[in-house]
């Protein structure tokens, strides 16, 4: 790029040959510890199972595997080429999108595992997590939470920084999502409040604190191309298809897990339509913008995180949809830019109407859902598996139980907006390496770039490397040629 | 973009802001109030579920889900990135091919969730639909007729046309395989007859119907470049590598599912060999067309469609691949031009040769593989659950079954030529805003398109932006220099 | 493209327009050939499955399809889109690299089928091969052995030589396959040995008989640029989420699938963090390099192959996964360099440090932890289960296993190594119509290439088109008018 000219701005430094190494090594190595003293195999992926199959007279197919592992990699392709993907929209920030979205996530789902074990599987007795699929999948819905943070500061931070969102977040999801699960006793299927809910406040706070007075002077960058924005509807489009896994994948066997796949996919279809909708109506010459095709449609899926697994019945799915396509699609309009200009909110990819507010959202109507439930609709049997009302709970009234689930909500909240302030804070000590405000949204501090276009030129060319630039600089020198 | 030098042609409205989003919001409030009335959870997603299992001592993997869960995730990323990224081949029109694929799938599925629920899942006595995971499959094999049509129409017609496209396709579609599957008890798992050939069929007659007699003044746009082309590619190989699951995700449980698999893998193998060889000989110095990699490598799973739960043979598997390989790949080649040139019909993807022809080809081929079938190759179980000759048409001969398969693929391209055609006049009227000749295959009249390439320069050249243009914009300026 | 100036270096003739087409029809008759002789359905995809079922007394559910066909699926992403991707880094060779992959992965699988009937499926008694899930997924493990010599190869060899690279390499596949698993008794459930240090060895062994000299006149092409590298994404991605199905597909059910997924799943994550890690560390400023971001992070999974089935428990994996990142890391850093320099091996897409020596270091410490197996850690039955203890073998000590693990990886690397040499030796004769030194990595010899950009201009302009040529052609053409 011509270096003619000096850019604005003070230089910030984003040498990472020694931190991003050392958080690299430090966190693997202390991961490599943590799985010697704590974590094991399951009884079902032990090679004890054949000896506990027949004991206990089961077939393989009863193996927990058959039931969850179609789910698990479609919510894997979710966690990796979703995220990832829809993540690559900026024009020169894809390498970082799709490549911190992969550093983050593959250490986030070890993490995943011990804190999710420490507060779910630990086994008491012999001090051991014994992991299998469920665990698996859990680990990966654990690290969604960060990488929804991730959307609202993509681009601005480190990937230092990002690693340290990841242990903060993983660990502040462990938390809250035992007080919801656990204490609270609530239901969360797909995880309106646990996982979107949270990660989206967590991310909105955290990018708060780092507000970046001067971000404009990186204006050139924020925005896609072309190819960019082509690049993100794979990340769209593979999280549309397969959010009906997420939101059932740790459902009960049987009904729970089909009904709430049927659930979500109806919302999804329902969504794509207001929001293509609202995006035509909020263009002055009616036409569509990207941004809301890419998000918007995916806003039911969101909202049903809680209520998936409910006996929501298909209509009110696509009820459902057709509203969060409009208050998403609303959002990026409106919501965003204000936000931006009261709060001095900058969020990149939008997670507020994506997640923040949906998740939220979702959680009121799982709330509201859970408190109309009645034996009439679920069956008696029915209504004590979907909301597991047994031991101490199986005396709990529909009422109260919504009452537990609009307060799981607000802790999801609370969680969020509070671990991220903190989490913030910690992100603002100059150490992290993160790029000064006009070197924002651009690959160029983090990632190796390859030299583009002139190289194509045949070898014999080179001699005369000075003719070899872009076409743009070609058709430039021309019309400058021709001024003269 | 410059406007220093007027186009040619008629200019056309294709301002959606008022009919796009009306559009949408009609339709999607119709489809919630019509699932309100019809669609419940079917006995197997409903909460009830528990109390049935027990009552008729299942266990939870005898929930059809576990059946059919996997090949309906593959089903549905052949409809949204299958279909969708194979229609990004267009260097202009990518965001068109994707865009519009998600918008009319989503609002074809809903519609055909309705349609095909009247038409096969309606209870009398109730009064209601009730579904599962199997109607959700049917669902997105109904879509698949009208995006077969959309390949025919690409980069001509608006986004509301489609909508009309689908309305009348799914309704077309529901009525055609009510004919055929129920009237007529033939057998199609893969849908060569009631998919392929009726949506092929009914794509070219709507062409046909809007023929633009000045589409060669879009010329410059219809076209693909080296990017586009390889967006395509991710289209085309999972459309090719999930065709297994297509054409199995409907058969019988156990050997049914399992041969359609297995004779759909052998001859989209063969397909690729065939393709790639009349590709070479075709060119004039032996080179590939990445138009017939992307198209013909899938022909044989379409001619499979119907045969695939047949007792076919791996070879003739084989055979049926390699033919269709060559079929398609000549289609492309000679009979595409030939019919543009003849009969005026502009098919932008070809359907004629992925789809009209193989699917009718598969349906004739169905007729003589169930004709030819019996019960020393089948056994007399085997015959009879293939068939499923059961009730009143337990004495149906085999050749009987060969004559109403032929007389099922009759029926279907006449509903495709008739339907398309009565839909085509109905898109003739000037109301639907379409572009014009000149203005075909280009994004830019629907879509919010990102500035190219200028804004990469850094913020202190914005200040001489008058010299940072698009390449296309400096020509076009220099031209017009010229000129004057 | 301009010819005003002649390229240096002689030229070979690229002309495929016979041997191509030949090559494809001859091997795909006689597939057909041999498939109508040899190849039959099993008794599960068999349409007399209903008879042998209720004989049985089996449910559909026990269809061995039901158990495998999900991971089949995730394998066969990984084989199209997943190599076919990876392969798409280079700037122009992208069609090459997804096309090419294609083409032989479809003969291949075909060919995979046959050969390894005839050494592991075939009944003496009817001289039969009775194919169903199970080989359907191992004939995609077996082209994987080619397909990963090919990434040796990308850019200098022809389609034709191609095709003759699978014909031999399937071959060998079967013939050290059956030695390894069958009279070596060895496991190795995601081929270490057999398919990633075999197809390593194999394809470095024909590239360094096929070494070009003058490979530096085509320095300009051989590198990526911003787009290809995020296509390339695709594939690693698609590669490393589906890798635990890889390595688990032919696993014995329950159990054995089980822990294979879990424990590559681990390795996967640690090999991400030292594989960003070390890009880091070996860059003089500490930026990341997109080639070890797109293989090094997959270098874990090839080493767990073996191993993954085995008790090999969880921190196990970890470790394994955190020692192959750096391995592979250093190895395209420093190995593949010195390599090129002083052993005269052009290896284009790094195979030595994803498949050669990863495979081999999976084969060594397949047997190391063979060797430590015990009844303590797998149960007297599961000891017997896991290692297939039973008939002959129910004897053998398992630090005799060991010693057969250890000896079955020296055999694939022989076969590999021998194999390539002699199939190199076969590529040199000057039929094949590969490219001259200065043509590699350039698509625009065996593909028709779209023309670039100029078409986008308005038609009004194509009064004008000799205003219209590629940037290319602009800058060499005046360039020439310098000259003269």
């Amino acid at each position: 790029m011509g270096n003619c000219c000096e850019r604005l701005g003070p230089q910030k430094n984003t040498y990472m040959r020694v931190s991003l190494p050392a958080v690299c090594f430090v966190w693997q190595i202390a991961m490599i510890v943590l799985f010697g003293v704590f974590i094991r195999y399951d009884k079902e992926s032990d090679a004890h199972w054949v000896e506990y199959k027949h004991k206990n007279n089961l077939t393989d197919l009863e193996n927990d595997f058959y039931f969850r592992y179609p789910s698990f990699q479609d919510v894997h392709v979710m966690i990796f080429v979703g995220f990832g993907f829809l993540m690559t929209f900026l024009k020169r920030y894809s390498y970082g999108g799709v490549g911190f979205n992969f550093l983050i996530a593959s250490f986030g789902l070890q993490w995943a595992l011990l804190m999710q074990g420490w507060f779910h599987s630990l086994d008491l007795d012999t001090g051991k997590i014994y992991i299998g699929v469920e665990n698996i999948i859990n680990a990966d819905f654990c690290c969604a939470g960060s990488l929804i943070a991730f959307g609202a500061l993509l681009g601005k931070v480190s990937p230092v920084q990002l690693m340290v969102v990841t242990l903060f977040g993983v660990t502040l999801f462990a938390v809250e999502e035992y007080i919801i699960l656990d204490l609270l006793h609530c239901r969360d299927a797909g995880g309106s409040m646990v996982i979107h809910c949270f990660g989206g406040y967590y991310g909105l706070a955290i990018s708060w604190v780092l507000y970046r007075p001067n971000l404009h002077q990186s204006k050139h960058l924020h925005g896609s191309n072309y190819q960019s924005d082509l690049f993100a509807m794979i990340g769209t489009l593979f999280l549309w298809m397969f959010w009906p896994s997420f939101n059932g994948a740790i459902s009960y066997h049987g009904d729970g897990q089909h009904r709430a796949f049927i659930n979500t996919y109806i919302a999804l279809a329902s969504s794509v339509l207001t929001a293509v909708a609202l995006s035509s109506m909020f263009h002055k010459r009616g036409k569509l913008d990207m941004v809301h095709i890419q998000n918007a449609t995916l806003a039911g899926a969101v909202t049903m995180g809680t209520s998936a697994e409910f006996m929501i019945t298909p209509y009110g799915s696509l009820i459902v949809g057709f509203c969060m396509g409009i208050i998403s699609t609303f959002g990026y309009v409106f919501v965003t830019p204000f936000l931006e200009k009261t709060l001095k909110l900058q969020d990149t990819c939008g997670i507020h109407n994506l997640h923040a507010v949906p998740g939220m959202l979702g959680g009121f109507l799982g709330a509201v859902v859970a408190a109309a439930a009645n034996e009439d609709v679920y069956g008696k049997e029915g209504l004590i598996n979907v909301f597991d009302k047994e031991g101490k709970y199986a005396n709990r009234g529909m009422g109260t139980q919504g009452g537990y689930q609009a307060a799981g909500t607000c802790v999801s909240i609370a969680f969020g907006l509070v671990g991220g302030a903190i989490v913030g804070l910690i992100l603002k000590i100059p150490i992290w390496g993160d790029a000064a405000d006009d070197h924002c949204f651009d690959d160029e501090a983090y990632w190796e770039l390859p030299e583009e276009e002139e190289e194509i030129l045949p070898p014999v060319l080179e001699y005369n490397n000075h003719m070899t630039h872009k076409s743009q600089d070609i058709a430039e020198s021309s019309f400058c040629a021709e001024q003269c």
